[in-house]
């Protein structure tokens, strides 16, 4: 991996912040690592007795109460095939079916990516980040919120793909409005597949956009490799209580015969959406994402599936949303175990935040939602940079705000050092009471990557960063940005596989309609 | 307690965001607790083995290099006295002599507040928030860097007074440097007694005026009182590596002899006052502590004492401290484990960052911080709001940014509601699929408290913050201040005593020469 490194070798200016900046992105970065692996185990605050309790209420949920499948006949045929009590679009599953079903879903999958080197494995021990996922604004580098179009769509697609902290490029990394709903996901896939070798997220706005991933996916990898082996993985949303709609179930069913990979995520806003609890909203989602991950088995036994959950409070005053509050991160934690018994990867958090800007309210509510996320043992997680305003707004200077943060999480779950290096016992003997370490052979030896460093973190002091300008981490990120955006270079690509890209498109966007929908 | 809602009645302006906070203040807030009481174990990254080998190098510090106690003649004789080895001013423990020494410290102890409503049980599952402690600098409410005065001293005590997130009053909550050195903690503690009823801390510039501290309290306690019990808990940092200076030792003799409670911190900033490693920097501060819990046993065995850490990573290529890094939280998890072993009470953490301003930097740091300090179970923790600029200064909308941060945590620690009405199962029977449960029964019975609310962030609609002039924290947060400082009244006390108070400080004015040391 070589881009951080071409990022700050454009840094042309000389002296002052960017000469610091150069020297320190120099320093201990290397190669990035295509995904993290912890070796300390997950926060869990919720006992294998209370599991069973959750469990229990879900399986309740899933029997008595049941879970509509809407507007899909086909999915109902499916399911009352594999033992469904299915009334109208209501179908109920006798207790234990659902669990059984998703038995056969793997503990976890590699997804690929073109380039080989950042393919990821997802689940087990495993995180994977990817950036924001949905906003139809953007906060641009000039501070204007506005529409997000193609080119911001491309811009933040070049970012992840240049930034050693996100693993993953992510989907629709904000919703490119200047495009007609009917073809704009053709732009998007082929932005992801040209502009990134990082592995991507499908379409899932319609069965037919879930297809022609699929097909792009078939180009850039070759049919016979994808019919083997997992090249995308896509969000596949509940709407939360109790439901599934056709839209969704039509996506997941093309890529669950497809063996490509789908994230089952009861979508909640708790308080709303489901029981203003946390055990009541534990209950639900598991529900809802039992009876998506079985109905993905029931469509093909064996196809990837990640157990996902957003959830976010509300404020029970006005009805807004809320991010970084506790019982979001309850309901994580505990989900994160829930999924762990049941043998799924798992997908939650990111660093969300109800902010209009990227201040301390941002960074405070980002941090309280990315430290349980990768303390509980999120496998896969979106939103893990960028998002703004609920999810209204990618931003770009939080993109890379959040991104650097994230290249601290490798350290964070490494666990610590035990071996005589690690001890340093010479080095106290070496130096002794009153002395300093800077010197020491063991410092000598180890400071080049001892502690992680921030890219974006300011440490001067007060008389050095006033007299260059006083700049805060805002500012700062935007003037990555435009570093990064100039000094950004494509990932080379077979031109007989660009141009067979670019026809398939072309023919589909001749053949669909201009509409909004 | 009813400083939240004086605070809020002030309010007086009409409509947008000032009705809006009064009505979120009216909430779910009610009197809060004296401390937190957690119902979830701590983190826990560091087993039984390998605190078997920390705790093994520790005891290897203490014997085979020794620790320094300098300039303190009366030291070496006590610490010879119960059984070290003393070459000049290096002591040395033999192996397990310092642990056993330790075994007389209370595993907690109760500090009490001239509010009895206000006392802190310190140790176990409790957690007790201090504001920050030692800034010769303030960042002031017309966003001006300029040194502390005692204004700025009272300013901060009041605040800290009137937030419900802060359990203590602290300690130099800033440095009033308008003051001579000499007289300036006759003023602080009188601060502290007067304008605050919480738990405050003492002076350790020299044994006199931890004296001074002592006789204020019991002036306000009775001396009876204080005979018997804690009152004051300081601060005694540790020279690091190894060392121990006559004026912290001076100090706790002086507390430690009087019953009160001192804080035995380790200092470090790691790669300079201790190994460039988390399991070196981990058995030197266990050693430190180990030595100094010691001694104040050796002084006066069953004198509360608290196991501290200080640790922070350094740019091992500019030499600046460096805060919100993975390494310092590893320190913190394992130090946390470590005391519990050791059975007494551990201060470590708080809302620490390098950044100037209260941007995203600053709050990314100071959750980095914050959030591994309560998950791993810390029981005391200094600067837990206001901290900037890696300690040099105290800043006031910081401090209220921070404090509301620190509102979520009994939340966050208190565990998952499990009891029929946390469960909800007939929440999701009334609703069902595709309803939404804003009008259940269960939602109205419960959604007063359901969710943790922050007082400090922005939740309302871009066009509606637009509106509002688009204010971002850090102004919420010095409107915020002024508002409280205006509608501050100090609590009540008995004349005869503030006049006793007051005639203390005169006599000792009077007596004390007007000197910088």
């Amino acid at each position: 991996m070589t881009e951080p490194s071409k990022v700050e070798r454009r840094s042309r200016r000389g002296g002052g912040r960017d000469a610091r900046r150069t020297a320190r992105a120099s320093g201990n970065q290397g190669p990035a690592a295509p995904f993290i692996t912890r070796q300390i185990a997950p926060v869990d605050i919720l006992n294998d007795e209370a599991c069973e309790i959750i469990e229990n209420n879900a399986e309740t949920i899933l029997e008595e109460i049941g879970i509509d499948f809407r507007d899909d006949p086909e999915a109902l045929v499916i399911l009352r095939e594999v033992g469904c009590d299915v009334q109208g679009e209501r179908v109920h599953f006798p207790r234990g079916l659902a669990r059984k079903l998703c038995s056969t879903a793997p503990s976890g999958y590699t997804q690929h990516a073109r380039n080989p080197e950042r393919s990821v494995d997802i689940g087990g021990m495993n995180t994977v980040f990817a950036p924001v996922y949905g906003p139809p604004f953007v906060r641009d580098l000039n501070d204007e919120r506005r529409y997000a179009t193609m080119e911001d769509f491309r811009n933040l697609i070049k970012l992840t793909y240049l930034h050693p902290g996100l693993h993953h490029s992510g989907g629709t990394i904000c919703e490119p409005v200047d495009l007609p709903v009917t073809k704009r996901h053709l732009e998007m896939i082929y932005a992801h597949q040209r502009l990134s070798d990082k592995p991507y997220m499908g379409s899932v706005t319609a069965p037919s956009r879930a297809q022609d991933t699929v097909e792009l996916s078939k180009i850039l990898f070759g049919t016979e490799f994808v019919a083997n082996n997992t090249v995308v993985t896509s969000l596949i949303n509940a709407n939360s209580p109790m439901t599934w709609d056709d839209t969704m179930l039509g996506a997941l069913k093309v890529y669950a015969r497809n063996n490509q990979a789908v994230i089952i995520s009861p979508f909640i806003l708790a308080g709303a959406m489901s029981p203003v609890s946390v055990a009541g909203t534990l209950a639900q989602t598991l529900a809802e994402a039992l009876s998506g991950i079985a109905f993905t088995q029931a469509v093909n036994p064996g196809a990837p599936v990640i157990f996902g959950s957003f959830a976010s409070s509300m404020s029970m005053q006005t009805g807004a949303p809320t991010f970084g509050t506790p019982e979001p991160a309850k309901v994580l934690y505990g989900c994160a175990k829930l999924a762990r018994r049941l043998g799924v990867p798992f997908r939650s958090g990111g660093s969300l935040t109800g902010s209009k800007t990227a201040d301390a309210q941002a960074a405070y509510e980002s941090t309280h939602t990315i430290l349980p996320t990768v303390m509980g043992g999120t496998n896969f997680v979106l939103h893990s940079a960028g998002w703004m305003e609920g999810g209204l707004v990618a931003d770009y200077a939080k993109l890379l705000l959040d991104a650097d943060q994230l290249t601290m999480m490798p350290k964070l779950v490494n666990g610590i050092d035990l071996s005589e290096n690690g001890q340093a016992l010479d080095a106290l003997r070496e130096t002794g009471p009153g002395q300093h370490f800077l010197g020491s052979s063991h410092t000598q030896a180890n400071f080049e990557d001892a502690f992680w460093r921030s890219q974006m973190a300011d440490n001067t002091t007060f008389e050095q960063w006033s007299s260059e300008g006083a700049v805060d981490s805002i500012v700062r990120a935007r003037q990555q940005a435009v570093e990064m955006l100039a000094a950004y270079e494509a990932p080379a690509m077979d031109p007989a596989i660009e141009e067979a890209l670019r026809a398939y498109i072309d023919k589909r966007t001749e053949e669909l309609p201009d509409t909004d929908y």
